[in-house]
């Protein structure tokens, strides 16, 4: 009988991340979770991980390499996962998103971890003047600091792998929605709803196009897509994309109000946001991997999650 | 009578820094040079520069911002500035070209500085597809610690730009020769061949095509290529390239010598070498920029003014 595979996931208390141990456990892995719990939340982990490990990546305290250590892969989810607020603390990014990458890499590496998969985002792309948008759109330039910090940590790894050091797969997603959601316009919009359910304020000017994806079609996309070469890039996104106004429309539909919806006058809702993201997902698609879920199904269903479990609304409002 | 521009050129007693301080003297400017003289020279300052300040970027006793008061430009240029040796601390990539960059942007948004002139490198392309390369290529997958953090740094800076901190236009250079070169093949070459003219050791092939420009050259350009947008960037370079054995050539027949070649058998002369660096300098010539010198020019001129300057090869000798 071949010895399961071990596989680390960084973020594994968040919302994909959660998901994704959960999917690993079912295929039979060994599962470490490392999570800071600074919005990862115990009550996503099941008894599928085998260790839950709490602390920071960037905490020099704590030796990373040792934790690594017998791992097959390492999944890194861990980040400040939030486009918005990046100006009220540069450093945020910087610290969270790229150099806690460079850290657990360069631990990785010393452990002999032989892969590292990055998830990342479609925001490292900028404001993108091709659409659907492959991953070889031209030279990108970044928008905003979350992008900027993504788009650094992937390069940091394509270094590594140059090297040597392991291989790399990264994926850039568009926005990630179902069960366990805790950040982002869904929530937002549930949020304002559940206060008061007869009336919406949206930031920018509902125009913005955007495509969201399923979290258990993302899982799904991180176990099965990993290319073949020392550094592999795929999209994941959906086939489609919708306006912020559809999703108005979906999301007060599934929780049964008629609100009077406030519109900004801007084409964006914040600096750094993108009027629109639409990302080509063929070669993922060339991989075998297909989304399941089309965007009002994965809307729907975040809405609903979200109206059941009104603790989330609370645990995760990142402007208090 | 208009009051002089003030410039702060950081780095601005290195090779390129040096020059950039003496051309902007000649128009006119204020100039404050800062630079940690790690690799800058104090002879390469002569009193073209207002005030020199002899500090780290990234030593957090300093204000930077202080520094930074009243100034209207930044030329950063204080870097790592060797690709070969990233490896052997990959820290320092990330600190002194990143981590750096994003302190003194941070200054000098807060010092209210309306331009920041970033010099990067044709390194940020990895090992591109296109040739000559424009600044829109294809998204880069990066091959070294110094690619990738330069890319970094543009990235970060343009979501500085994105927000409305101040406008920034890079600058991405081939290999910059001339008066004051301090790293790099040439003074590895002349270096061996003032030991042993006899004999020269190469590392790779040999067939690896490379791109030059002179540091006057250089300096013209991250002068008078500024651009309209909130964010540009230039290709700087030459519109040919050699190799590896031109330059051999043309160096012994500059020093007069004729040594035994040994070349390497790698098309790699290390880990993130690049075989073809040919950069598209379209865009700038467009705007007005124009190399004057010739590759050929620009290899025997170095050779020469190093071997008439001894004292540089012992000075900054990084493999030491």
């Amino acid at each position: 009988m071949l010895s399961p595979m071990k596989s680390v996931v960084t973020g594994g208390a968040g919302f994909i991340g959660s998901h994704l141990v959960d999917e690993l456990h079912a295929r039979g892995d060994h599962v470490v979770v490392i999570d800071n719990f600074s919005t990862g939340q115990q009550r996503f982990l099941s008894s599928n991980a085998s260790s839950v490990l709490k602390f920071d990546l960037l905490d020099q305290a704590v030796d990373l390499r040792e934790h690594l250590e017998g791992a097959d892969r390492v999944f890194h989810l861990a980040a400040n996962a939030d486009v918005r607020f990046g100006w009220k603390d540069p450093s945020r990014d910087l610290n969270n998103n790229l150099l806690a990458t460079v850290r657990l890499a360069e631990a990785a590496k010393s452990a002999g971890v032989r892969r590292f998969i990055f998830s990342s985002t479609g925001a490292v792309y900028g404001e993108p003047q091709v659409f659907p948008t492959p991953e070889h759109a031209p030279f990108p330039v970044q928008t905003s600091l979350y992008g900027a910090s993504k788009a650094a940590a992937e390069g940091f790894l394509a270094a590594f792998a140059q090297e040597g050091a392991f291989k790399v797969t990264v994926h850039r997603f568009v926005s990630v929605l179902g069960p366990r959601y805790m950040h982002g316009h869904v929530i937002d919009f549930v949020r304002q709803l559940m206060k008061d359910p007869r009336r919406l304020v949206v930031l920018g000017n509902g125009r913005q196009k955007k495509s969201y994806m399923h979290v258990a079609d993302c899982v799904k996309g991180l176990v099965e897509l990993e290319g073949s070469s020392d550094f592999e890039v795929f999209n994941l996104g959906a086939d489609d994309y919708c306006s912020v106004i559809d999703s108005v429309t979906w999301i007060c539909d599934s929780l049964q109000v008629s609100p009077s919806v406030i519109y900004g006058t801007d084409d964006r809702g914040w600096i750094g946001d993108n009027p629109f993201t639409f990302l080509d997902i063929s070669r993922a698609i060339e991989h075998g991997w297909h989304p399941s879920w089309g965007i009002q199904a994965a809307i729907r269903n975040t809405a609903t999650w979200l109206r059941d479990h009104p603790w989330v609304l609370e645990a995760n409002d990142i402007r208090k």
